[in-house]
Order: structure tokens, then C-alpha cells, then sequence
């Protein structure tokens, strides 16, 4: 990949290495969720390192067919990979050989294990699951998730495919009865998949029961041929995601057996009759819950790898008037500017630990929710992060070479799939407000909301003592409920004047999804505070602190347009952060150093271990296609005709 | 190219646009500066629409190097028309041109007139400028200007690059000591072009005179093959700019005549005597305040694209819950949160005008130092806007075909080239910081400056009277002042405390850059407010001074966190951004097509004229080169193999 060989370390490095305060070896087992994982996926990267069928040239060099077709390859021999090293039970295990086999290299098979298994899990009768289930866990079958249409996508009672039951042959006929009705987005649904789980509207004995879920199949098992009356394929380039094929698929009354429907719900019987079944909600919400989780950890490590390629550059490279005349010029982590920019985003990223670590889900939150506002303040925030890591590079970052233009628009298109952002913070939101109803009624809330009363509490003073955790957390407690508070009184004044409780929602929709944001946050830095504390190790315990507290400050700040803060409080705040910044500093690489993440996963040559990172860069540039030959074709064909004053016209 | 036939426009466009309170095409001239102008611009927009010559199949599914053949063909054939033409001495009618035969493909011969010809302008001598300027002009020769280093961006003086004078043969020896010393980025660099101005440090008779420019021949000029000692290529594929040859150059030992230094301020003799004249440094300054005004002008133009897509799409795109049962769901333009986030955009479009105007360079600040700040808010903005209406597009944004993601990878590298936004926000801060200086010793300052005083003014009440628009820039010209004496007041205290001013300046730099964006920002609110007052016709100054309302209320509650606002100021100015809100939304559609850009222009298959979306996605994806066949080869290659349990490890 892009640079197997560490060289000689940067001594710049070596030296920044050697002021972490903290046995960074400890925190990578913290944040592994263990020593054990730590040691296990080293040895599986090693064992991935060491094969040479997942060497390949750097994918930057490949058109998307190039690179779509590569990583069909590399999706399938990890799979086989993982069956042969009888991991694929290792939840673990394969998240980490896949990490590092593919890196950053969206999966086309990723639906798969992502949604179809776990759909099928979740939806299918007993029996359906004997017959499905297994196929697909041996991978004799690819499936996808197919639900947003061309028409659809937040609106899920829009959808338009429809599911009609004909009792005559006992099959349901899946159509697509207008443009706007055709699949569009499902991965892998375009050129890799052979079966889909579709969403369509059930039929039957002439009534519409809404959505349902339906084993489709796509394509031939023996000659992957698209079957008669599925017309499927990839819906072209997108922004990022370049090795996946996004589908679209339009179904021209497609018989399947009435067996294909998903019936652990609901039921259609031979003769058509609609049985509902009292339905295990938490059982869909557990998959979105999960869903959701992997996105705010996804959204983490593309903070992690980011921020571990700008810091690290940050320590070779050199810019500016040196302070005095002879001495080198000062590196970029020596400016306070920039260790704002970047310590910020450290802060941003170790505030998810609790939620990278070991896939923790039963510490995303209780209710439901509250994951829809986490999902949108994560992804935003990542994308904002990896973004703001990106330009500290300067130049570099834009070029493909560092890695980060991969990153950002790989974690990007988080910010809209599995629930737009501003829609997900709007069920927060919605959610808020019921809890602000349930304090008034006196009923018991989620731990998470307990904080929510019906009236107002007075505003912690940040004056006097020291600017703890705790009381940053207090205050921002406070925010979020002040902002609540107001937010839910329009909103009652609104039902009182006899607006409907859509309209009366609508009004105050652009100040909740505020609220929601500040809720979340508030969440989200309790349970930094929290993972912080819980760090056994004095040292590490004391600089998650104080990034904790860096996380905090920045909110307080930022945040303080949304309620009344005075300007000493303000003053003292920005005070504190500046002298974060000045203790932070000496751990900055430590810190994205115990994410550990080999080169061979950041493909980065501004970000490489050894620091290395000029001549790296010449060799990387001389591989560009446009440079095979010293002169372009395109000067034989246009530009000595044009420099000569020739016409071009009849080219 | 994407759209070419105009079909029957779907009547909910046609619906929006019967809705506009004020005659759109009269802003439309006022955008363009003037009626004669859109006209124009109009006739040449035609012109290249029947041209022949400039159709080709979409460029999202050509290859990088297929992308570069294609824009080096239409980059000349654009200036042979404007030569056949006789338009080359027209700047609008050429920019127009321009535009819409590449629409936002970046030129592989742009530095060619953006940077070489204006440097030539500025550094030749008259005897100089006779020998190589009509070269240039004529195209006989094409040249970039190569000063970005490996290892020097920001830090003009650290470059590496050596020109070392040898008296005995009158030569300059070029030279490239050290890796970091190659230089990188130059646009047309790596292929295009044959010439180029190169920044290097001056040595003669044993003293290095800083750095200086010197045109050096690249290529040959009747093979274009690189000429002995000059190694160059491609720098390989960035985020965005695919269609230019950003390159690299080594230079090993190349001799250059003495006469190629461009000596228009200093002069090496002969003999080898270094002679520096009084440099006239408006010149100098002229051009980079010619080429920061491209920026956020490029900026502006990047929001005009995005928010027509986004605003189009958001009529005729519906989703969402139906008011009452049967009715049709609602468009994305009636959710009051939709309706901000599109129009706080359209707000931070229009308030660029005065910028955008006939390149109304003399309108922006007679400071060079103020003119730094507008180009990083500029592109900043620019930037987080296309981003907003890009995710307001839902998962269509994240697709190339909505045409979203290309033009914020064209706009975000603004961010960094000509000058990286954080140092330029310092050079702005560092300005402000003097002003306060210069007024504490009574001196004058410039217009946009004159509001800063060396005294604390008491804050503006909102409350009482209407938020007009004049009361709010009030409130901001007292917010910019009073967060710059506080860091002023910091600073000097540091001063006072004996610290050098290079340390002082660093301990207060990240509140500094906080400082000049409000500094920036209070000039452009000014700036919109007079361009909306302009206006003769009283229901478009009627519709700008609201727009310009709605940005100067979203900077005060933005920006509230910078200072003390009550939280009644601030519920009141909430308020007041509601009501905007339904004040504005009629208007939307009519704001964003007063910029009046074609199809052709936008290529976006979601921000057509006819609001024909669906079909045309459906049209756009078949085109997708994955499509090609039904069966991907990866399916032979690999799937196959697996799906049938045979190992894939001898592939
Ligand atoms: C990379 C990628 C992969 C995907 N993979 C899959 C997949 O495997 N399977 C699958 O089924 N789908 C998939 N999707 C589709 C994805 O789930 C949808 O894009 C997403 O649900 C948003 O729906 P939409 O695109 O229709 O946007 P819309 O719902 O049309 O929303 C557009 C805009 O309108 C706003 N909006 C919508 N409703 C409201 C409201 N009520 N109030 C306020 N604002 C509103 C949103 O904020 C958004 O900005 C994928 C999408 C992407 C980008
Ligand atoms: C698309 C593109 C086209 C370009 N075209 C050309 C061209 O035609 N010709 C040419 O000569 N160059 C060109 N450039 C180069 C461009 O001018 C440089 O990238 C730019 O000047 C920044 O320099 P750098 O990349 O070396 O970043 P650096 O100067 O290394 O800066 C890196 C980071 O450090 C921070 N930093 C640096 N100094 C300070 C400081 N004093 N205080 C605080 N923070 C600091 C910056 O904010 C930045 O985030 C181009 C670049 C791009 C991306």
C-alpha cells in the first residue's frame, strides 16, 4: 500500500513521542476495550500485512470500475479469509480484519452483514429463518436492504412499491408503479447482490396494509443474470463510496411465493387474509439502535484517523518566521491556533470513546430517542472534525495523497443516510418535548432526561471556584433545560391559541432541533466525564480529564449565544482554554497514537509513523497516470495545433 | 450535457416562481451590472450552446486523465473563439464565455491568465514586458506562476530555490537544493504548459537577496518535452480540480539568461551587481487583491449554483406526513427548519453582491489587510454553504449526479490556496490590532476602520423599536469593537509584562481570528445593506434589506456567544428570524433564478428549470459505466467462485 517500509523515524516525532505525561500502551488497551483485543487485532493485522493477496497498487490511481471491482475481490477473500481462521463468529475479529484488509474502502458485500442478516434475524418467522438464515450466514446468497425509493426516503409510509397477494397462485406480485417508485440507494444492490429484502406496500382482499418486508430475488444463482421483470443497476458516481455499487431497481410485477414475505409480525394467509401479530418493537429499534451505533463509531474512527495524520504532520512541519534569526522555523503544533484547531477535535474524538469501545451499545442510551439526536450530532461532528483536520494540512489535505479527502467523504454521506441529520434531531426534539409534559404530570423519565423538569432552575455561576467538569456540566445542564423550557412555553402558547399539534410543532422546529443538539451534547460529555473518571491509571484519568474539560469550555462558548452568559464568565472560560491548550499540548500525539492505527490503514504519506514525509510525497505523485509519459497525448492533439495558431475546430 | 432539452416544467415550479414579489428580471441585471450585460451574457450563452464543439457525454463518468484531455481541448478552443470572435480584450464577455463552455471544469491554462500575464504586467521591465508579454497574450507560449514549495506554502521567505548568479556566462543557475525545495501545486505545471514564472532566492556575488521571480522555459517549444535539468509531472489526484495538472518541478542546475529575471523593482547588472529600485508595492498588492476578489467572487458564484439546486429541488420535492389525510405530502420549502437552512444560505449569496458586481474590485477595501479577512470569510462561507444545500438534497446531494459535490470540491480548496484562511484572518487581526493603536494616538483610519476606538462604547439596546437593519449592524460594530479591545487589552498587558510582541501576538492569535471574522463580517453586513438600499426599485430594495435582515440577525445569534446579549434580545431577534422566514419564502425560488443560470451551467439532473427530476435521474444512472453490461466482470472473476465455496486465493 501506500508506505509498507517505515524508514528512519523523524526525529521531530521521536521527540514529540517522548513528552507523553501517560503510558500511552495503557490507553490503546482502554480504548481496544482490553489488553486481550488489543493483542488480537494486532496479530490480525500482522496476518494482513503479511498476505499478499490484499496487495494492490494505491486506489487513488484506479477509476471507480477499478476500484469497485478490486474490492468485490478483497470483500470476498475476507470473508473466505475469516471462514478459513474460523473467526467469523468473532464479532471482533472480523470488524478488525476487515478494518484493516479494506481501509476506508466501503464494502459492496457491507449490507450484507450491516442489514440483510440482521433483517432476517429480526423479521423472519422461525421457519423462514431456517430457510434463509443460514444460506446467508454461509454467503450462498449476497443480499441488501432495499427501502428508499427515488421518491422516498425520510418518509417511510410514502414508499410506493407495492406488495399485491394473488390467493390464486399464492404469490404476491411486486411492482413499481411509477418512476418515483423505483428503489434507489440500497449497497450493492446495483451489480453485486442476488436477493434484496424489499420494503413495498402489502395488498391484499383489496385493503393496503402499509409496509412490509419482502425476500426478493435479483439475479440467477448460477448466471447472475437479472431475473425477468427486475431491471437493476448502479445508480453512478457519488461524491465518496467509490468501490460500493448504490443500486436501483425497478420491479415489473415480479412474482414471489407468499412465503417470501417477512411474517414474524404479520401474516397473509393462502387465502389472503391479513393476521397482525402484537409486534416486538424493540426488537426493530434494537436494529436501528445497533445501526446508529455503528455510524457514531464509524464517525469516531474516521475522526481517529484524520486527527492522527494532521497532528502527527503538525510535529514535522515547519512553517513561519523563526523567533529568532538561525533558529528553525517554528512547526505548526507550536502555534495556538492550530493546537486549537486540532486539541479540539482530539477532545471531540475521545468524548465517543464510551461509544467506540466494545461496541458498548447497551451504553448508547435506553430510549430510541435519544440514539436518533446522538447519530446527528456524531456524524456532524465528525464530518465537521475530519473537515477542520483536513485544512490544517494545508495544501497536502486537499491532495488525495494524505488520506483525508477518502475520509471525509467516506464518513460524509453519514450525515444523511439511516435518517437525515435535522430529521433525526427533530425526533429528539419531539421527544423533549414530551418529557417536558411528563415532568408537569409528575411521571418518572429515562435516567438520561431525569434532568428535565417544568420549570426553570436557576443558572449555575461559573464565577469563584475552578472551572471543573462538573460544573461545566452543570451548566450545560442548565442550558439545555433553559433553552427546553422556552422552546416547550411557544410551543404551549401555540396549542393554547387552538394550532394544530403538527402546526404548533412546526413553529418551533428550527429552535428544537437546538435543544436537541444541546441535550445531546449534554449526554455526550457526561459519559466523556464518565469513561474519563473511570480510567484507572492516575495519569490517563487526569488527561482525559482535562480534554473532557477542553470538550466542555468549547461548548460552553460556542454554545453561549443560545442562553445569557456574562462577559467575565465568557472571559474566564477562554482563559481556561487557552491554558488547556498549553497543558494538552505535550500529549497531543500521544493521544492519537493510542488509537493505534497502523499506516497501512491511514494511507496517508503526510501521516506516516516514521514522519518521513517529503520524499514520500515525490513518490507517490510519480505514479499519477498522467505521468507515464513525459509528453500528454493531449499536446499531439490540441495544444501543437493551438500554439502554432491552427484551428482547432475540426477536432 | 446533462439536460439540454428543456421539457414541460413541472407546475410546481411553475407555482413557485408566479409567487416572486418583485420583477426578477430586473435584479437580474442589477446581478449582472447592468441590462446592456445580461444581454451578453445571454447572446454568448447561446452561442456556446450551439457550438458543436463543446458537447460531450457527461464528465462524472470520464476517468481523471480523460476529464484533463478534454478540458485542455475545450480550454483552447475557448480562446480561439474568443480570438475568432474578437472578445479577447472584453473581460466580461470572455469570463461568460469561460463559464459556460467549462462550467466549473478549472482550466488547465487558467494560472496562464490569473497569475502569469497579470506577474508579467506587474515585474517586467517595459523592455521585458515587449519581448514576453505579446508572446503570452497571443498564447505562443502558456506559463503558471510556481512559487508553493514542497516544503513552503504560508512562509514565502523559507523558500528553498535558489538563482544563482554566474557573472562569466551572465547566467542565472536555477537551482533546487532539497526535496522540500521542489516546487508543488502550480496549476498547468505538471503538463500544460511550457513556461513558467518561478520564485526562487536571489544569490549574487556571494549574498542571497531574497526572493525574486524569474521566468524559466519549461518545455520545448516545437516537441513540449521537458527541457535538460527540469524534471516535472503531475502532483496526482486531489479532492476536486480533476481537470487541472497541478504539478511538481525539480530544477537541476537549470541556466537561465540574466535577462530573465523580471526587474521591474531590482536588477542584477552584468557584473553581477544587485540593484533594488523603489518597488512599487500597490502594484504587488493590486494583484493579490485582484485575485482574493476572484475568490469570494468564485465563492459567491459556488452558493448562486448550489442554492438554485437546492431552493428548485425543495419545491418539487415532496415528503413528509400529509396535513390531513388525502391532501398531498408537504414540500421540503414548507418546513420552516428547510426554510432556514436554504435561506440563511440565499442570504449569505446576496450579501455578496456588492463583490459580484461588474468585479467591482475598487468596492472592495482600499486595505490590503481587510481585503486578507474578506477572502477567508469569503471562501469559508462559501464552502459551509454548498455544503448546507447540499445535504438539503437528502441522499441525491451525496450523488454526482445533482451536480453538488463537484462544485464544493471546487470551492473548498479556496479555503487554502492564495493564502490559508486562519493566516489570513491573522493578517487581518493584526491590522485591527494596530488600528487600536493607531487610534489611541489620535490618528485617522481608513472608512471601514473608523469605528474602532481605543475606548469601550455602551452596547446598543435591541429591545424597544423594530430590529431594523441599521439597529443590528449598530450591535455588531459594538460587538467587533468590544471583543477587540478586550484582546487588545491582553495583548498589551503581555506587552507590558515584557513579552516580545511576536509571543504577545501568539497568546491572544486565536481570539484574534475571532476578532477580524466579526471585523469582516460588520463590513460585509454594511457592504449588502447599501448594495439592498441601492436598489431603485423600492420592491427589490424591499426584498434585499429583508434578506439582509435575516443575515445580520443570524450573525447577531451566531455570534451572540462572543458577548453579552440578553435573553430577551435574543428570544426577540428568534422572533424576528421566524418571521423572515414566511416573509421570504415566496421569494425563494424568484431570489436564486434572478442569477439566471442555464442548465448547462448548473449540470444538475435535481436543479433542472423543468423540475423534471425523477426521469432524468433514471436517464443520468443508465449512462453509469458499471452499466455497461448486466453481469459485472467481477462476477466471473470472483463472486462466482465464492458462491460456490471455491477458494479465491490463487486469483
Ligand atoms: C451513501 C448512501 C447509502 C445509502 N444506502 C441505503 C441502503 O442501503 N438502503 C436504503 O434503503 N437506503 C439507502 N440510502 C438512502 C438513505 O437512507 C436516504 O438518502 C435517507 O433516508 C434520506 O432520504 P432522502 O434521500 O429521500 O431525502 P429526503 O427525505 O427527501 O430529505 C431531503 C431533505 O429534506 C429534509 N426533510 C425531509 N423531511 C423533513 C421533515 N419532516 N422536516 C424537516 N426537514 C425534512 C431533510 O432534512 C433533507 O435535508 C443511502 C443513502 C446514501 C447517501
Ligand atoms: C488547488 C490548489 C491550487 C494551488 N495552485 C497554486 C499555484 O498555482 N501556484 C502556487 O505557487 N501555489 C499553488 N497552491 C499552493 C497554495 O498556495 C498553498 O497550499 C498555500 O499557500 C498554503 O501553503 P501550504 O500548503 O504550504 O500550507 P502551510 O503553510 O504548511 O500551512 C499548513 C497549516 O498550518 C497553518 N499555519 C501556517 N502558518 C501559520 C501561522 N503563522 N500561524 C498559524 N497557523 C499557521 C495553516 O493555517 C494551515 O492550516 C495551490 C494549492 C491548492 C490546494
Amino acid at each position: 500500500m501506500t508506505n509498507p517500509v517505515v524508514q528512519k523515524v523523524n526525529p521531530m516525532l521521536t521527540e514529540e513521542r517522548a513528552k507523553a505525561s501517560f503510558p500511552v500502551e495503557e490507553l490503546t488497551y482502554i480504548l481496544d476495550g482490553g489488553k486481550f483485543n488489543t493483542e488480537k487485532r494486532r496479530e490480525i493485522e500482522e496476518l494482513v500485512t503479511k498476505d499478499p493477496n490484499f496487495e494492490h497498487p494505491p486506489i487513488q490511481f484506479m477509476t471507480r470500475e477499478q476500484q469497485y471491482s478490486l474490492a468485490v475481490k478483497k470483500a470476498l477473500l475476507v470473508q473466505q479469509r475469516l471462514k478459513e481462521l474460523d473467526m467469523l463468529d468473532d464479532p471482533y475479529a472480523s470488524y478488525f480484519f476487515r478494518r484493516i484488509a479494506m481501509p476506508r474502502e466501503v464494502s459492496p458485500i457491507g449490507l450484507h452483514w450491516v442489514m440483510f442478516v440482521p433483517t432476517l434475524m429480526g423479521q423472519c418467522s422461525d421457519e423462514q429463518r431456517e430457510r434463509w438464515l443460514q444460506r446467508a450466514l454461509n454467503y450462498e446468497i449476497i443480499g441488501t436492504y432495499a427501502q428508499t425509493e427515488m421518491g422516498h426516503g425520510t418518509f417511510l409510509r410514502g414508499i410506493e412499491t407495492t406488495a399485491t397477494y394473488d390467493p390464486s397462485s399464492q404469490q404476491f406480485v411486486l411492482h413499481s408503479p411509477t418512476t418515483t417508485s423505483i428503489k434507489w440507494w440500497p449497497g450493492g444492490l446495483g451489480k453485486t447482490c442476488n436477493y434484496a429484502v424489499v420494503v413495498a406496500q402489502l395488498h391484499t382482499q383489496g385493503r393496503c396494509h402499509g409496509v412490509h418486508m419482502f425476500l426478493v430475488q435479483l439475479r440467477d444463482e448460477s448466471t447472475h443474470r437479472s431475473l425477468p421483470g427486475v431491471v437493476c443497476g448502479d445508480i453512478g458516481p457519488k461524491m465518496g463510496y467509490h468501490t460500493i455499487d448504490n443500486g436501483f431497481l425497478q420491479l415489473n410485477s415480479v412474482r414471489i411465493p407468499r412465503e417470501n414475505m417477512l411474517m414474524r409480525n404479520a401474516e397473509v394467509q393462502p387465502d389472503g387474509t391479513y393476521i397482525r401479530r402484537v409486534s416486538n418493537e424493540k426488537l426493530t429499534y434494537g436494529t436501528m439502535v445497533f445501526v446508529r451505533s455503528l455510524i457514531v463509531s464509524d464517525a469516531a474512527r474516521g475522526i481517529s484517523e484524520a486527527a492522527t495524520i494532521a497532528v502527527r504532520y503538525a510535529c514535522v512541519r515547519r512553517q513561519g518566521e523563526p523567533s529568532s534569526p538561525g533558529a528553525p522555523e517554528p512547526r505548526l503544533l507550536d502555534y495556538p491556533v492550530h493546537q486549537y484547531r486540532l486539541l479540539t477535535c482530539v477532545a471531540n474524538l475521545l468524548r465517543t470513546m464510551p461509544d467506540v469501545l466494545e461496541g458498548r451499545t447497551e451504553r448508547l442510551p435506553e430510549t430510541h430517542a435519544l440514539s436518533a439526536g446522538l447519530k446527528a450530532v456524531g456524524s456532524n461532528r465528525g464530518a465537521a472534525c475530519v473537515e477542520e483536520c483536513r485544512r490544517c494540512c494545508g495544501g497536502f489535505g486537499f491532495s488525495e495523497a494524505s488520506g483525508l479527502p477518502k475520509i471525509y467523504n467516506d464518513i460524509n454521506p453519514a450525515c444523511t443516510y439511516e435518517g437525515e441529520n435535522t430529521v433525526m434531531l427533530l425526533q429528539t426534539g419531539r421527544h423533549l418535548l414530551k418529557c417536558v409534559e411528563r415532568a408537569r404530570r409528575g411521571e418518572q423519565l429515562a435516567p438520561s432526561d431525569a434532568y428535565i423538569r417544568s420549570r426553570p432552575t436557576p443558572q449555575p455561576k461559573l464565577a469563584g471556584g475552578p472551572l471543573t467538569a462538573d460544573l461545566l456540566l452543570g451548566w450545560l445542564r442548565w442550558r439545555s433545560l433553559s433553552m427546553l423550557l422556552e422552546v416547550s412555553g411557544r410551543f404551549n402558547s401555540f396549542i393554547e391559541q387552538r394550532q394544530a399539534w403538527a402546526d404548533a410543532f412546526q413553529a418551533v422546529s428550527r429552535r428544537l432541533t437546538r435543544c436537541a443538539e444541546a441535550h445531546c451534547i449534554l449526554y455526550v460529555g457526561q459519559a466523556f466525564l464518565d469513561s474519563a473518571k473511570a480510567a484507572e491509571n492516575p495519569k490517563i484519568c487526569g488527561v482525559l480529564t482535562s480534554l473532557c474539560r477542553l470538550f466542555l469550555l468549547n461548548e460552553v462558548v460556542s454554545g453561549a449565544g443560545d442562553v445569557q452568559l456574562s462577559r467575565s464568565d465568557l472571559a474566564r472560560c477562554q482563559d481556561a482554554i487557552d491554558s488547556l491548550l498549553t497543558e494538552l499540548r505535550p500529549n497531543a500525539v500521544a493521544l492519537v497514537e493510542a488509537f493505534d492505527l497502523p499506516d497501512r490503514m491511514l494511507c496517508s504519506v503526510i501521516g506516516r509513523y516514521d514522519g518521513q514525509v517529503y520524499e514520500a510525497m515525490l513518490q507517490w505523485a510519480r505514479q499519477s497516470p498522467l505521468n507515464a509519459t513525459d509528453v500528454h497525448e493531449s499536446y499531439e492533439l490540441y495544444t501543437r495545433q493551438f500554439l502554432a495558431g491552427r484551428s482547432l475546430a475540426k477536432l
